[in-house]
């Protein structure tokens, strides 16, 4: 006998989870132990809430609760602007900004011709449908700026362009705060390419 | 809004786990909502069970299932020896080695006179109502070779060995498998005080 099953059976789920192996699982089930019975009912409690209760919206694919998500059934937000973006976590980063008021679509994942992902594989067909009959004027592609976001920006912005959507693209550039000297090569070229007036 | 209700009350309870800030608890949020309904219902029923069924042997302090514990109520084992240790964590650790067939003792805690523990903050008294009446011929302190496991060790002792009781402590000398170069002094020195002849 190691540990009595409980808590063997518990070490087992926390090990499940990315980035957590055997140790950190052991550590996490013993201190879930030493935890108020009040936290440990509502940790189950919110585990199976969020698993039954989250779904992804109809309209632009983001993690909500209701569908369509509140932020495309919000009346008072720019329909003419959509901002496309890999997963919904992106949606929350792009909202802490507070600044943009137009619409989302999410693609739960970029177009990865090295890991053999392509177009038919990510949330994009429901996308071309959507502009097909809407009112969206312009679409910023907001992918993450690696290969596989730009491979997946290229093929959104050639699909896009002829049916005479403007596709735009997030600024490349310096990280604000950053050091010049400790920036990559490639983004100083970009700095230096997109350079604004002042 | 953020993220969806269900989603932040998950967050909210994997930021409650140790070492786990709000970024890495976003992360296995979400990572939750992606696994199979059948490995979030075990997780949810193996937290609930594990706070439920779990409790602290009354006989030698380890966390088990069934009182007294499975090594407790183990007929076969060496009831002349108890090693005595920290914490439950102590007590796998020890059974992993499949060599050792006495019985344990967990203080839950050890004396920090820096952080104001004494002794009648931890699991101490029972050891010695159970000495006073038990067949127990030696006692093996098996506490963590640092200043509160030292200082711990050693009120012990003081205790015990008065009581005609043969009190061993865990020998301390070079990891196996390490270098001595980058051995500690304390270490070294207590290597070439607790020398072996080959």
């Amino acid at each position: 006998m190691l540990y009595p099953t409980p808590i063997a059976k518990l070490i087992d789920s926390f090990s499940k989870l990315p980035g957590i192996g055997t140790k950190t699982a052991t550590r996490l089930a013993f201190y879930t132990i030493g935890m108020s019975d009040e936290d440990v009912n509502d940790f189950a409690k919110n585990l199976l809430a969020a698993k039954r209760e989250l779904t992804y919206c109809s309209v632009c694919g983001n993690l909500t609760d209701e569908d369509p998500c509140a932020i495309c059934s919000d009346e008072t937000r720019d329909k003419s602007v959509l901002l496309v973006v890999e997963e919904s976590k992106d949606v929350t980063a792009m909202e802490k900004i507070q600044e943009y008021r137009g619409l989302y679509y999410v693609l739960h994942g970029l177009i990865s011709p090295m890991n053999g992902v392509g177009p038919d594989d990510i949330n994009l067909k429901s996308l071309i449908n959507r502009l097909r009959d809407d009112q969206v004027e312009e679409v910023i592609i907001a992918t993450n700026a690696t290969a596989d976001g730009e491979a997946t920006s290229m093929y959104i912005s050639r699909i896009l362009k002829p049916a005479g959507i403007k596709v735009t693209r997030l600024a490349r550039g310096l990280a604000v705060g950053s050091d010049i000297e400790y920036a990559d090569e490639v983004t100083l070229l970009r700095a230096i390419e997109n350079r604004t007036e002042l």
